[in-house]
């Protein structure tokens, strides 16, 4: 069988499995129902019968379903979902500065550390990354254009890598020109010269919360005060709480991940998308779009962006290959929008330009076209990770815990039940050579200090198991 | 003959050169004057008489001295130091919001553009720099290391890198820890993080003029003040111009380049580096070193830094190898004293680590004990273009235009006769492709307005030669 035709093959099944998780979510399928017969799914779904069977066994493998002989599959899973979170009608707090930098401290070093576990770095497992292919372009990209790789890159980066970026933009509907994106050392940087260029000391931006603890840090770094809306599981950012907030507060800029916002793995449904755009444009307010794990949707069709409604070049979409390709090559763009002379001027003084090397070799793993093959098997996997790692969740962790399903990215998102101190867990947790980022961490409220946030970047192993394993016998001794 | 001994070799005529050269400067050598006889200069500086001759033949050939048949040679090169700035006693400017942004923008766009005959780019050209070497040795590390490679690299950097740089800071008598050192994406970089990390927005920072244009874009970028006090070709910043601003202003953090000044390559003597270090902790005030062309001195011992003079963990020393190894690795240096903390949230923030293919191929090469020898022979270089460029110089510029006569680095800081508007010059000379930075981007002042700082970075070609003959027929149309 051809690559193609296993990826095929793989996706069809898959698409089955999540037919039936979602059955169950919504309470169609409850515990210990009957899944429908081989033969009326096949039926309803268009799919051949060994199609919908091999979903059904994988089903059981992961401990969804059980297969009673001679009778069928029984759903044995419960159904765990993260409960919506309450909206616009709360009160919200009033901007507060950003002052989580000692705990977020902590939790950095740690993911310096070599830990025997590692929950904690949302990035693809070594495994999952193309070391020999990127490796052996880097190789030659520097042995054809030695000059090149040594010598300055121009500021906004290296010629191709802008090319190569701009096209791919465009393949995904976003309005942009070939020369629009300015290269930057990964999604980070991008955020950084985004929010310097249009915020000083002293301002308000509206974030979602939860948020990157990585955003928190920069805006604390840059003396900015933060407004959280909430995000949900469910649906990420509400228009409606948006428009509230900006009713109430002197907002100068958002920061906001539409899709797998990190670490709720929420996505902002593209009509919302486009009415954010709209209510911000109307106030002429910028929007810094993270689209970091965009790229890693689950379903079929990527999700949109902000970036594809922007008329007034208002949004700043930012992103990079830290989670899909190369992490520590440093690479990542920004399409700034209006704003690209003062971006330009605070890249120039903030490190000249981006890793010649490092750009060349990306632009040219593009050129030659390898991204999509690339992506197409990275997501398989992250979700199938994913999914593994929910069903041992499900075994290991005290019940009343609950878990999102993410449509993409590699993040999931625990609610423990009980008064677990999260952060007390991660310490625990460590001490024990198990990475985890514990709640707090992700807003400047104290919501979600009985949350932890796992990556699911790494293969599974026997190692992740009994990590896994441990965590939660931790979670259900601190609970009680 | 080996390598060495043409180095040696190399080394004695040239100080031989350099002492005939300091005598004209002085005026113990007038033009028309007769140089000692060979036998003479032999027994007063102890050297062979061959070595004598070999300098004096230079000089001939660069046109300083002229051999006249059966008695010996002359003196015919002009002396044109530029003179000693007025200093302490004239009265200082305020601080003042940095406001160059404008011009200093339109000489970087036209740095990143293709000149034919380049002056601007301060980096050793592509032919002085161990293309293949460091190539082979990426190639290689990336080959042997691909997981280190592709995987996020620590937030202080690569820890053999880092290693590295602490035992060459220790054999420079910099007293250093092993761990000390945190990576960046090179100087500006470095620059960027420390002073984000010790000023505010408003804060005044004290600098020497002329500094490094962009300097003064970072500072205005960041929101910060000037104050400017005097920098000498002869003796670079004087203690007594410090302690007069700091009686004087309220100042949060200096800007200091004591070696190789960017423009005016001054050297401010090891003397005057304690005193200002020990006036500086007096008053618990940070000073950011910018350490970037010491490795480039051309005299045989390198140049001290006020970081050994550092008790307080006050000295901030910024460094890369973006003007010795190569510039679009991008990758620096920071020994961060006390503010180690806070520099490491500023760097997670920035861009999280620098890029981990870069940092190891450079590790690697200093592991392998190559830097001496390149540097040994990239000084060699260096001083020989710039003596070249000298030469030009005189030969195609007006009379009555002073040059500088740097003990090291790779720029040479002109002041043209009359009223020339070098910004004039500068728009000139690009519409004929020639690439030069104007005076008037060096200082928050109008000091400089008919200066120009040219690069020696490139050997000497006839397309060099052709550039600063039409510059100089510029320059004096101008001046007229």
């Amino acid at each position: 069988m051809t690559e193609q035709a296993v990826a095929n093959d793989q996706f069809r099944y898959q698409a089955v499995e999540r037919h039936i998780l979602s059955m169950i979510d919504k309470g169609a399928l409850g515990l210990g129902d009957k899944l429908p017969s081989l033969r009326t799914m096949s039926t309803n779904l268009g799919m051949s019968i060994s199609t919908v069977n091999q979903a059904y066994v994988e089903l059981e493998r992961k401990g969804v379903v059980e297969a009673r002989p001679r009778s069928g599959f029984y759903v044995q899973r419960r159904s765990i979902r993260l409960p919506k979170t309450e909206s616009a009608a709360a009160p919200m707090d009033a901007p507060r500065p950003v002052t989580r930098s000692g705990l977020i401290q902590t939790v950095l070093e740690s993911v310096g550390r070599d830990d025997a576990v590692e929950l904690c770095v949302i990035a693809p497992g070594a495994e999952l990354l193309p070391l020999k292919e990127l490796g052996k372009i880097t190789a030659s990209m520097i042995r054809e254009h030695p000059e090149r790789a040594l010598g300055y890159a121009p500021i906004p980066g290296d010629p191709e890598l802008i090319r190569q970026i701009a096209f791919h933009s465009m393949e995904h509907g976003i309005p942009v020109q070939p020369d629009d994106p300015i290269i930057t050392a990964g999604c980070m940087e991008s955020l950084n010269l985004a929010l310097r260029s249009v915020c000083r000391r002293g301002n308000t931006v509206l974030i979602q919360g939860p948020t990157y603890y990585c955003f928190l840090q920069l805006l604390e770094t840059l003396g900015l005060r933060a407004i959280e809306i909430p995000s949900n599981p469910e649906g990420g950012v509400s228009p409606d709480d948006l428009a509230h907030a900006l009713k109430t507060f002197d907002i100068s800029a958002c920061i906001l991940a539409p899709n797998f916002n990190n670490p709720d793995s929420s996505l902002t449904p593209d009509d919302a998308k486009e009415e954010i755009v709209s209510l911000l444009a109307r106030r002429d307010i910028p929007l810094i779009e993270d689209d970091v794990s965009t790229d890693l949707h689950f379903t079929p069709k990527r999700p949109g962006t902000f970036k594809q409604f922007d008329r007034k070049g208002l949004v700043m979409l930012c992103s990079s290959f830290s989670k899909t390709l190369a992490p520590g090559y440093r690479v990542g763009w920004l399409l700034p929008g209006r704003f690209r002379d003062k971006v330009l001027e605070m890249k120039a003084t903030t490190n000249v330009s981006t890793s010649a090397p490092a750009q060349m070799a990306i632009g040219e793993y593009l050129r030659q076209g390898r991204m999509a093959r690339h992506l197409k098997r990275l997501r398989l996997q992250l979700e199938k990770q994913m999914d593994t790692m929910q069903f041992h969740l499900e075994r290991h962790f005290p019940k009343g815990t609950r878990v999102t399903h993410p449509t993409g990215g590699m993040v999931l998102w625990l609610e423990l039940p009980g008064d677990v101190d999260t952060v007390e867990l991660f310490f625990q947790a460590r001490s024990r050579s198990i990475g985890i980022a514990p709640g707090a961490i992700f807003s400047t409220q104290d919501k979600f200090s009985n949350y932890i946030r796992l990556s699911c970047g790494t293969p599974w192993s026997q190692r992740l198991d009994e990590g896994i394993r441990q965590l939660g016998t931790m979670a259900a001794a601190m609970g009680r």
